[in-house]
């Protein structure tokens, strides 16, 4: 059996295992905290890979940010990394060949091997988690767009200027299908902001009529995207992955997403491919693309 | 040289031309009324072709429509044209080969191949009409989805139902960005119903204060829905075509789209492959996939 390292860069950990051609992690997954420069996290990556040098045949490493479409640079969107990130670069880490793509990206890629759209070769991922990542895969290939920075789940739920999104613009799909658009809207209705995400979900379990009318919204805007999403990809089927899509109710949201779409009924399905899906991805993308 | 005979079959109108290699048209379009039955535009067109038969290589139809993957049978969003034309077998027209495909992917195609998107991998073409059309371009092969009906440019702008959408659905790009759209706006804004969109973009133009201003919102809802677009799929370029894209300012809403973008900067254009690029397309695409 052949192994690639799989290595995950996000903005708090960096995680990293031996993982083979089918997906599959070998041993356990390592995690550090993910140091606050570049050049520490240059450093950390090297030694990380050292280790490894003569029992792998390539690094995939799943990272924060957008990357370039010859999967050796960052070129984007990595607030939640140190500046100078994107001057790393990643094929002079290793001897061994280095193959970079986007988490998000990575994570859809995992779905579609060994995950919950196995098979789908019109997908799209969907991570709910603080904010919103995207993955899409069209006709078996991740749609990368011209630069590499394809899958932005940044398009407009309003037109009247309610909620500013991290990205500058304006109700972006992010503020409100993301846990913290959960957290405003809620905030929206109680009339305080010291909630959490986990209190929200948890009273409307309860019974929290407020809580529950939040959840219920969040909902329909995730339905809503989808659907704009489903007119404009005709996809398969959508993966809700992240730590606030297991909250979705996939079916309410697919009845709602086919009784309007213009295109033909998809399917939408929690993600299957587990919380290694970046690194694992990566993998299982890198041993094509390499 | 060789021909390929192109038609354009509308809900009004069926045109057609001889079309060579390089989407040169060969003497004039000639335009026939859409009949009102199924099997009338069937007859119609196994007589235009007949016609051609002997100076053919294949025939290019572009139709309204939904066109399947196979690009031999129209398989929805007909409104229209007659109930029964999604049963027609494109195939069995003639015995030359028959290539269909939806008339605003076709558009979409010409622009690429000899328009205003040449040389853009990764380009879409927003039709600005009555509704809005959509053909999207990805590295270089149209973007067709599971069953063939991507890119309809159906995606909410609004989580506030103000617009119910033709399609159904509520506040739809379409509601805002097309020729109706712009109408619903300015009918907003003068409290009367009497309007055609001629009256709007003239007034505008003769500094009629409220017609200046549903044209300023309906450029910023088409700048909104392309800002949208672009973080999805991080393209070369927009075409704007239709009745309608003449009299956007592509210049303010690439201003506005660039200043927002999360991938990277992108153009906008104005259609350049004229009034018969859907015939043209057909025949383009054709040539490359049958």
């Amino acid at each position: 059996m052949n192994f690639a390292l799989g290595i995950d860069v996000g903005g708090t950990k960096i995680s990293y295992a031996l993982i083979d051609n089918n997906g599959i992690i070998k041993d356990n997954v390592v995690k550090v905290l993910t140091p606050k420069t570049s050049n520490e996290i240059e450093n950390i990556l090297k030694d990380i890979i050292l280790k490894f040098q003569d029992c792998i045949e390539f690094v995939a490493i799943a990272t924060a940010g957008t990357v370039n479409n010859s999967n050796d640079k960052v070129i984007g969107s990595t607030a939640n990394l140190p500046v100078g990130y994107k001057e790393i670069n990643f094929t002079e880490l290793s001897d061994k060949k280095v193959f970079v793509e986007n988490d998000a990206n990575c994570a859809a890629w995992a779905e579609y091997k060994i995950g919950a759209s196995v098979n789908c070769k019109n997908s799209i991922m969907l991570t709910l988690g603080t904010g919103v990542g995207g993955g899409i895969i069209i006709d078996g290939k991740l749609l990368k767009g011209k630069s590499g920075g394809a899958g932005e789940m940044h398009f407009s739920m309003s037109r009247n200027k309610k909620r500013q999104c991290t990205c500058g613009a304006w109700d972006c799909f992010e503020s409100y299908a993301s846990g913290n658009g959960l957290k405003l809207t809620a905030i929206d209705i109680v009339g305080y902001e010291n909630i959490t995400t986990y209190d929200i979900i948890e009273g409307a379990n309860n019974g929290d009529k407020n809580f529950k009318n939040a959840v219920e919204i969040w909902q329909n805007d995730i339905a809503l995207g989808i659907l704009g999403l489903a007119n404009l990809f005709d996809p398969d089927c959508f993966v809700l992955s992240g730590s606030m899509g297991k909250f979705v109710d996939v079916g309410k949201i697919e009845k709602f997403v086919n009784s309007y779409v213009l295109t033909s009924p998809t399917k939408i399905y929690h993600a299957k491919a587990g919380n290694y899906s970046g690194m694992i991805g990566a993998v299982l993308l890198g041993n094509e693309l390499i």
